[in-house]
């Protein structure tokens, strides 16, 4: 933390605030300046919370300095993390595609659609057993049934699954069966959710919340390693900004800065993002382009019928398109950074 | 739902788009214009996904009519809900103070806090025995010791208290202790708590999620008063925007906005909107004058000492002046508008 | 400016960016902290671009520390500047009243109008004779016809007028007929906009963009300043947001920081915020409760017929409403800050 | 515009919408729905305000449905735009590399920075003779020397030049001297400067607000179409949102959208998006695989003694990596395109 007095601070508003830093239990260090002076806050074990000081006569400003997270950090942890999904590699040059429906719905939707997106390259099986709603009156996912018939899908097709947690209660079911445990944008920081995950031995998917800095998105990732699973992959899927002709403004800028900050493979949500099965294909072209490691797309094999979310889900063959389009793109990066 | 088509839409594309909204269970009734053709999807029971049909041929546009909420919609419900907390009324009329240190720190300080704030006019009292927080690392809350702190100041003081369930998990011990169930701007949409909400007999007060639509914010209410209990307080404390001179950006046309759609008492948190003590002040006015039933406000009687969110809660003596200012503005409105 | 360098940072890396920052004309001032080192950019004239070193290796963050405005800082100038309009006077407990139609469209509208804001406590008129359009195909204003018209409604009410240059191509002209010269918001960052009407003697009504920063809205009144005309009226006009209920969100947290920061009188425009006539009076009452000097309102004796920006015009009988509600809240807030 | 009527609507509030429609201009055409009614706005010639009727007893909600723009739209003009630059060819298949410093500095550096662009496969100079800066004490451009300048760089290295035309004063100079014309982010609302690029012959860039929806932008671009001139090239450059770790965040999924609704090229600015280095390699690489028909990019060959936005200019030997990836990208996309 950095406190900048103001040009005309008295040496009597200078003390105070130096005093103040002392009590709570920071050490201080005056900077002077050309026209003003400066006060560090050092010694801090956390996060400072700025407003402490900025509302203390003569302070101008109060600027926080040092990074909060510590375990998700690359000045901690260096190297790449690969996190392991079934026999599925994620991160460090691998590149992952998680594919299926918004929804499961049946066994024979699931199978069909598993089937498909199999056979065009997807390494890991999608599917909402557990489905967070607008609406009340909305279809809110088959539950157990719909973890089982996930169950069924990775043992006739042999691609792990990864399907969503919704809350705590049913975490443990979710566990069970799945393979790779989504915490949705709205739960990113449902803080009693990462802790749960936290304890689990099976990885995690963390979704970015919507309106959630990339900061808060490594904090909560801190909470899970720091409850002592590593496994964690973390996935852009959009903004909520002014910009209303998609549903999300896909924030493809973050994946070099985490990639930078983080030792976590991250990858990208085009379908949530975009909301409109028209610009699913380009802006997943646009994430591989950018680097990240891998996608969740959604796919349907009857998308006008799909039970959510049926207007952003790709149709098989048009998901063949996508994955020829992004395997060529990583291979023509991984050739080109050698 | 209406679906218009482009200008060039062949009499094909038209038919095809009218099979689909039958196929999908809805009336399809055609409107044609002067230069185009348009198509209304009816009788539909909730909101149809806008992007089943926005990918089909010959479609530039679909676009949703009704609104999606019932049960709080005044048009089901016309007349003013008035929630009863404790003792307490909120809405219609009554204008409630609810006050008291961001983070339960100690029964000391919750009495001390608890007995100024009364003596200046607070109803109600607020503490947080769980808190959110973004780090791992930050001081979580005192759990269920600080909700018997918050009983025994209620039996000191006659106070009732609200405080924040955090998840299902500790919603009961919550429900037990507490007057009022906070729900926290992070939970809107979490939707399992908002279930449980729906099956308390305790009154909730619903905070807005900081990217949430109004439409969003009311269907989260939706979830609670579908499950039972429509005792529900709406709170605005603010949007993440570009602005960073405070820390979410306070949207007070939202008030009218609500009190025409919606029955249900609205009241603003201008603390955790400003995030720092010089705005809370006069938001707290402003929130007043656009018509509130009531304020949230943090009050610490040694903010620089506190353990949570310090920066931003008013010393007693300002809560009194606040407490001034906003009874004045609120009988003048009330004189007005008569 | 402040840079702190990585945990790991090594003394080649830290010498480096001291010989880049010398090199760039400031002093280096190195800071040791507990776990990482930190460099101070001192004896910087104007603002240092954080670019220039955060790319360096070492380095984790670049942080601006000062504030990059001069003369309109209240570090400067610590007493409140009032503005003359004509007779009227702006800032400094003085509330103005500024009221009218969106566009000038005849003589006879205008008066009308006038009359009636003049009878309900309006002290100047306003009207757009120059109208910024989002389609080119919208009615674009009468231009020297309307202020003609404008100078003729100030002939025979008294009240002075304002209205908005467009360009500089216009400036003169407007600069001749009216006594406050608008610049919108869309062109609060249109520089050459800026310094001619730092040449006029003038006073100016500086609108902000709808996604400024504080700082870039107080830079660009800088450049008013700077240009040798002080009489500048700022005006908060609302912000651009994923929040669609209204035109924009208007953001009362910039007065309150704006009137510690600047010596400027504030002033709102909550009729372009909200876009609706329903939110304009409380969105009204709430600007006069944050401390605003004074507001800018549509008035139109028929907004269904109105050439521009009807629907949120409000009748004549809804502005006398307005005006009492406002003269009551700031009369309330000077009883109570005596 | 459709108009959707409260489910209580009386048939006298529904009469007299129907009235105020007509008497409007337009044609009123009653949709009688399952719960409600709703009244189609027909044969307006351009854009309805909705705010008209939204005000309106009995009204729920009004909604604007056809789009405003004509000239731009794909509906009116099917085939994709090819603008000409000097020889070089933007759009349809035809990839452009616009790259060069920020700002012109010098007739060595401009060279200096040119033959290292052009051999790495850029066809157009770009570099700002009149730079608009926030602050009034930053380094503004050379003026017209700088033109003079540009014009030298063309003679020597054969590339066609884009400069930005700050104003409607320095267009005639601009114009004279340049391939084409910038109409720059902050300006993309300046309705006079678009209605000055309308009048001439040599094409224009125009860049998107970095608050503007892709409607406003498109109403830009018609306003310099509809003045006679339709050699419009957009360009996207991110938008202004609460993410602050890269100066804007860049919207791509503006431009699948903006290549189906227009026929005009689209190219993008990763560099001003970006604002850091390290960022404007992976989103180049982005913009490539969504699609975009060029890139402009800031190129400097000493940025850290750059006299603007340095810190966000690519080193010389990192442009040509840029422009190897990109290349690759966009063979590769034509490829499958086939």
């Amino acid at each position: 933390m950095l406190l900048v007095m103001r040009k005309n601070a008295t040496q009597e508003e200078i003390d105070a605030v130096e005093k103040a830093v002392i009590e709570a239990g920071y050490t201080s260090r005056p900077i002077p300046g050309g026209e003003r002076m400066a006060i560090g806050v050092l010694r801090n074990a956390g996060p400072v919370d700025p407003a402490l000081f900025a509302g203390m006569p003569g302070v101008a400003q109060a600027i926080p300095v040092t990074r909060p997270y510590k375990l998700v950090s690359r000045e901690v942890h260096p190297h790449d993390t690969v996190v392991r999904v079934g026999d599925v590699l994620v991160g460090n040059g691998h590149f992952t595609f998680m594919a299926g429906p918004c929804a499961v719905e049946s066994l024979e939707q699931c199978l069909a659609i598993a089937r498909a997106v199999k056979a065009a390259g997807a390494q890991i099986f999608r599917g909402g057993a557990f489905k967070p709603r607008t609406s009340p009156y909305s279809f809110q996912g088959l539950g157990e049934e719909g973890l089982k018939i996930l169950a069924k899908v990775r043992e006739e097709t042999g691609l792990p699954v990864v399907t969503e947690a919704l809350d705590t209660a049913v975490f443990d079911l979710v566990e069970h069966y799945a393979d790779m445990i989504q915490i949705g944008a709205r739960n990113m920081q449902n803080f009693s959710l990462l802790r749960r995950a936290g304890q689990s031995k099976k990885p995690v998917l963390l979704k970015r919340g919507m309106s959630s800095t990339i900061e808060e998105w490594l904090m909560a990732a801190e909470y899970i390693l720091e409850g002592g699973n590593s496994n964690v992959v973390l996935c852009e899927r959009g903004l909520r900004t002014f910009a209303m002709h998609s549903r999300n403004t896909l924030d493809l800028s973050a994946v070099p800065v985490v990639l930078k900050e983080s030792h976590l493979p991250v990858i990208a949500d085009p379908s949530h993002a975009a909301g409109v099965r028209d610009q699913v294909l380009p802006l997943a072209r646009a994430s591989a382009a950018v680097g990240v490691h891998g996608l969740m797309v959604e796919v349907h094999d009857h998308p006008e019928k799909a039970l959510s979310d049926g207007g952003q889900s790709l149709y098989p063959d048009q998901f063949v398109e996508l994955a020829g389009d992004i395997r060529a793109i990583h291979e023509l990066l991984m050739a080109r950074a050698k």
